[in-house]
């Protein structure tokens, strides 16, 4: 098969000087692969001036004249930007000229106008954003990250049924372990709505491990991780903060003086290579669940390495098929009940 | 002023192996601290068997038949187990025998038994954990940490009032900057109880600085990061994940082959330091604020080094008085009202 993705070029902070570069790097990786770069035709155009024809062809530009910014509200966004960069390329996706669409602007944004063009799919109160995590041993998969606070048990058991068929589908595993993020894992602790969302995955369908805890998070003990939209945002963010903080003492150390710049040298390959399997780039691309379509969102600090990857994700759950296989087994429960 | 400081020595996952040698080396290190060792007497005494009579005088062992199990419901704890070395410590600090208590144990257990016994300070509903946190350019205070679920809108302000007297006082700063940890920075995110409690801090003394995000906790860009106890305990423990997921990269790919094995032995002084930097050992000690005296939680996995530091921090909130300081910020507050 043939991938067509539409990409919103003008989004992110480094707009189309990083996301042109990745779409190129792509077209060159894939064969298969069709890109529709949505923006500002005069800032695109000139950027794609070197392309071959064979990659030439495989790129088509789509004007949009307006941008939505990084800090834009929604709403502002949903109403005054009908014909942002953004919207447009989503609106591939609701045509059927594009398989999914990739962006690394404004998430508010992107969820509020892609629930309104592309719709919820039955049985789906909110759209959740899931995203891959690295682990000691294996990947988790962690869902909401800051879409929605306050999410009811119900809502935390739609996030569970979506992220263990997205899990189990891109990961090639049967019954993905499913994991409630809590402060401890005795069933006394949490607030009334984990507890109540483990009621609902206990008697569920799903292969429910129990509460689990931040420390969880990167150590691959459950496949899918589940958890209110406040909380995930700010476990990953932390998170985030916690390699900042690490890489800025690992860089200070090595270049404080002449013996740390040596060993520097000396362990080029090794901290090379740690750096490539920490490397938060390799898991950019974010998925919005829920949706009738697939949208993936980058990182907003997304450079090209990061960009490149979000693209292969949107290839990977195109290839996958997501949206169909959650209908389907949204299907089954709701006959089920 | 010597300091006496009261010592659950049985609590932790290490007990009394870890939090003895602790206690020698504190011993060793502050020639104007008393500490009492409350535990098994039978397992206590034969530890200190080799002390020399200066330190001797300085180690007192008061027996307490009973242990409060790691795993242990809070409930059960209180309610049974009222001659544990943990209940014991605390009443030192009930009883004006020591000026705090310092305890590896059972968190939950220690949050219910120190409530029980010293009672709230007027004006504080909960206690709250807060801990101190390495930023790259300073330290930040976060509180609560885990001994509260749904915290409203005044009790994240409590927590700011609280966080605010310890911050400033340890760390000599005459208005330490406040900020509220949320999903975003701008004024329409968030759950209803941030956006309350934004409003209170808004108004109140404090240097509020607005909203502060997760990857600020380790940016020091705050003095005192605000949050309920369910998020801000995923947040410490999926920091701890990323900390244990980068510790582990960065050995094995130095131990993977034997240039590897030399480039560490040459950089094995900037791998100290790096160490050294980024120990959370070093910040261990958390307080339990809010109670009628001092109580500090050393990490349920601590070892000497940890514990050790639990004990300074300790010292230092006793010689600073926090409780006191803390109840006359209140009074101040009760008044204007």
């Amino acid at each position: 098969m043939a991938f067509r993705l539409a990409l919103d070029t003008m989004g992110g902070d480094y707009g189309p000087g990083e996301i042109i570069p990745a779409a190129i790097y792509a077209l060159k990786k894939h064969h298969d692969l069709e890109l529709q770069l949505v923006g500002l035709e005069d800032v695109i155009k000139p950027r794609l001036a070197q392309l071959t024809p064979e990659l030439s062809i495989r790129a088509q530009v789509i004007h949009a004249p307006e941008v939505v910014a990084m800090d834009e509200a929604p709403s502002s966004a949903l109403r005054n930007k009908k014909k942002s960069s953004m919207r447009v390329a989503i609106e591939q996706v609701k045509k059927g000229q594009a398989h999914a669409c990739v962006s690394a602007g404004n998430t508010g944004a992107l969820m509020a106008i892609s629930r309104y063009i592309l719709k919820m799919l039955p049985g789906i109160d909110r759209p959740a954003i899931c995203t891959t995590i690295p682990g000691i041993n294996n990947h988790t998969h962690i869902l909401d990250l800051g879409a929605n606070v306050d999410s009811s048990a119900e809502q935390l058991f739609q996030f569970a049924v979506m992220g263990a068929e997205l899990t189990g589908a891109v990961e090639n595993i049967v019954s993905p372990k499913v994991g409630l993020l809590n402060v401890g894992t005795e069933e006394n602790k949490g607030n009334d709505q984990v507890k109540q969302a483990a009621a609902l995955l206990s008697n569920s369908h799903l292969n429910y491990i129990g509460f689990v805890e931040g420390n969880h998070i990167y150590s691959g003990y459950a496949d899918v991780i589940v958890c209110d939209g406040f909380v995930g945002n700010i476990a990953l963010k932390a998170s985030e903060g916690v390699a900042e903080f690490f890489s800025h003492h690992v860089s200070s150390e090595f270049k404080k003086n002449l013996y740390g710049k040596l060993a520097s040298v000396v362990s080029m390959p090794i901290l090379k290579s740690i750096r490539r399997k920490t490397d938060p780039r390799r898991y950019d691309g974010a998925s919005l669940l829920g949706l009738r379509g697939i949208v993936i969102k980058s990182h907003g600090r997304a450079d090209r390495v990061s960009f490149a990857h979000a693209l292969e994700e949107a290839m990977l759950e195109v290839e996958k098929n997501i949206p169909a296989r959650i209908t389907s087994k949204l299907e089954a429960l709701l006959t089920r009940n």
